[in-house]
């Protein structure tokens, strides 16, 4: 029986909506948000879409229409009385009220702020202005936006069965990862894939398959909605947009240098235990440890997310080492482009050296690749990024001069300050 | 939102029935049973449950109980007015009025017969008996339940996810089927896998695979209600069941020696077109067309349902032209153990040589091989067959001696009067 009410109302909707919450996001976001609204709320941003997969032509696959009908449905979202209450009563990290009562008050009544769009070519300029703790929630969900509905461009020449048997290959293709993880003792795997994803409901269909396949080794999703929604752990601590802002406002080349440790600074005051992670390649890993005062190798442990993961690794080691630290305690977070393969071998490789744990995503949540024609489905290399604050031009550095950004001369003088020489390029897998 | 009153209703069901309507058999056995009912209504038989496969332990993995409920469930069903219509008045192979009204009010009052069940170590012996158009409609239903339950036994140790893995892998393979089998120019083909499908709803999505992936090359199905709901072609002619209760009739070696021959003067007398198919494999295929009368070579076709199926139709296509017949209008119908390579292999040898068709069966319908542990899913060579009629035991040579079935004595006899000799033993596939 076809419940009557429902398939009325399911036929007014006007679109299908890819965000329906502003939960939906990754749990990181939320809390450098409640960091950004105590330390800079004042501070102007602007976030901005980049496509670093040129050959994926965004603005002859997506309808314009389609994709400003998309943004501004997340403008008119705001947060449930249900989700607001998850998040003030949720205990994150073993910590209740992590998020304080005046950032949920601002949060409650926040609709997000207007979008620049315009087709430039075969790509969109999508651009987001105003102050930081506002734009800077625009980043999952115009990310999710538009990886989904590119995806929808393929889906919609396919026919039915045609469809469904190409989720049942990618059902396969994720089961058999999981069934190949779960032979891994002591395996920390959690999901990381919000922001790639291939749509809501499959990031939900991976993570509930995470849950029955690998039990205990499964330890939680960054993915807020999908926490509350499935009762796992949020999980997720900081990005590298801290450190970008705070160096592009630096005032002078003695301040950049500072500023990636004021950042620290303010994140140990508010967070302790396993939210004080170092996330620390923004200006080069090597560079930013050798110069890290002693109370940052007290910190928990560290997030590797670009360069060789290996190398990165065994940098942070032998930096704990050198500070009088035992390894076995830290904790080392893989999370760039990771797949079974590299999971496997770097958790043969570290286990028992550190503590090892793995932040999986977009090889998770839309691994697509080799199922339909031309890859048209493959994930690809998609950021939204704060390219300045306060008018200033943001830079990112990072371990793989290929995710490098920011303007060539500004590039160059953070070169200088950091004392970051020659570095190996690898290719962006995701 | 979920509908309340759909909730309660399905919770009511004491089982989950595995066969839910009296056409949810396949066609043949509809227009064998109008046949019977015709010409022979008082002939008494017995059907008898055989497991060819020895190695699954039915009575070990299904319940005696459950498989009670399921038969009594199907003695519980009664044609429905929409089912009545539908053979009432539907079109089948061209012609109106197939089903004539003195079997349609026959069959709107039937209800199935009593069954025998009883448990023999790891087997159950499952018999009918009774009068011949009754006790023939309980094969494809008791098939369809003892492959179901098997399967059910199985399936009820898998977790929600691994079981959306399970029929994720099943549907790929199928559609891969399918998307090889387009690429035949002027394939005909239909599904005849009612018996040993994994479930109804699973021969339902194959069927509607059949519909998307292959259009007009996919010519119907045997099962009734599926070709009712989806609105296809019901497909079929008839089986072996027909030579061997009118030979275990005969009187003497001369009638025996006749027998084969008498029913399809019945069914010539009754059916025209493509209705008209031999199945010769029954007592030998050879000697059955070199003794066959004339009258028979102007039949439009012949299925070759045991033996070396290249062989068998070699054989056809020279005895038409032995008899003044040209093969290329006559239909060679496949519909043993079929797969891919088999079906490509054959409509590559066959095809322009005469018109080509296949009937595949269990490996469309049931292809869980190799997709849990031990291939506990696999399907196996489950048969219900006439056994006896009229307190005389019936007898099936066949192509392939390991489909024989019949007393010693009495398949020696067969032998001698049909001349068979020596045959070359092939592995039963399903």
């Amino acid at each position: 029986m076809t419940d009557l009410a429902t398939r009325v109302w399911n036929h007014r909707w006007k679109i299908d909506p890819i965000v329906r919450s502003l939960i939906d996001t990754d749990f990181y976001k939320l809390l450098m948000c409640q960091s950004v609204f105590r330390n800079k709320p004042q501070t102007q941003v602007t976030f901005s879409l980049i496509n670093r997969s040129k050959h994926v032509p965004l603005a002859k696959l997506i309808d314009e229409g389609e994709l400003r009908e998309q943004l501004d449905h997340v403008r008119s979202l705001s947060l449930t009385r249900g989700e607001s209450t998850w998040m003030r009563g949720n205990t994150f990290y073993g910590k209740r009220q992590m998020f304080r009562p005046d950032f949920m008050e601002w949060f409650e009544n926040l609709r997000l702020p207007p979008y620049h769009l315009e087709r430039k070519g075969d790509q969109y300029e999508l651009t987001f202005e105003g102050n930081w703790p506002e734009v800077m929630l625009w980043e999952i969900p115009a990310l999710a936006i538009l990886m989904e509905l590119r995806g929808r461009a393929i889906l919609d020449r396919m026919g039915r069965f045609e469809l469904q048997v190409l989720y049942a290959r990618a059902m396969t293709k994720i089961w058999e990862k999981i069934t190949d993880l779960r032979d891994l003792d002591g395996l920390r795997i959690a999901d990381f894939g919000t922001r790639r994803r291939h749509s809501h409901l499959w990031q939900d269909w991976c993570v509930q398959a995470m849950v029955e396949g690998l039990g205990d080794k499964f330890t939680g999703t960054s993915n807020c909605l999908i926490a509350m929604k499935r009762d796992l752990e949020a999980v997720g601590t900081n990005a590298h947009e801290l450190p970008m802002v705070y160096s592009a406002l630096a005032s002078d080349d003695a301040a950049l240098a500072r500023a990636p440790y004021d950042v620290l600074a303010d994140w140990h005051e508010e967070h302790s235990g396993n939210l004080r992670i170092i996330l620390p390649d923004t200006y080069g890993t090597k560079g930013f440890l050798d110069r890290a005062p002693d109370w940052l190798a007290g910190w928990t442990g560290i997030r590797i997310d670009s360069g060789d993961p290996a190398t990165g690794a065994e940098t942070a080691i032998n930096w704990w080492k050198s500070r009088g630290e035992d390894p076995r305690e830290k904790l080392v977070i893989f999370s760039d482009g990771l797949d079974v393969a590299k999971i496997e071998e770097l958790h043969r490789q570290f286990s028992g050296r550190v503590r090892v744990s793995f932040g999986w995503g977009t090889l998770l949540t839309n691994d697509f690749r080799g199922l339909v024609e031309d890859d048209a489905l493959a994930p690809f290399s998609l950021v939204c990024k704060a390219v300045a604050a306060d008018g200033k031009p943001t830079v990112k550095l990072s371990d793989n001069p290929e995710k490098a950004m920011g303007p060539e001369d500004e590039i160059a003088r953070y070169k200088r300050v950091f004392g970051v020489g020659e570095q190996e390029a690898m290719e962006v897998v995701v």
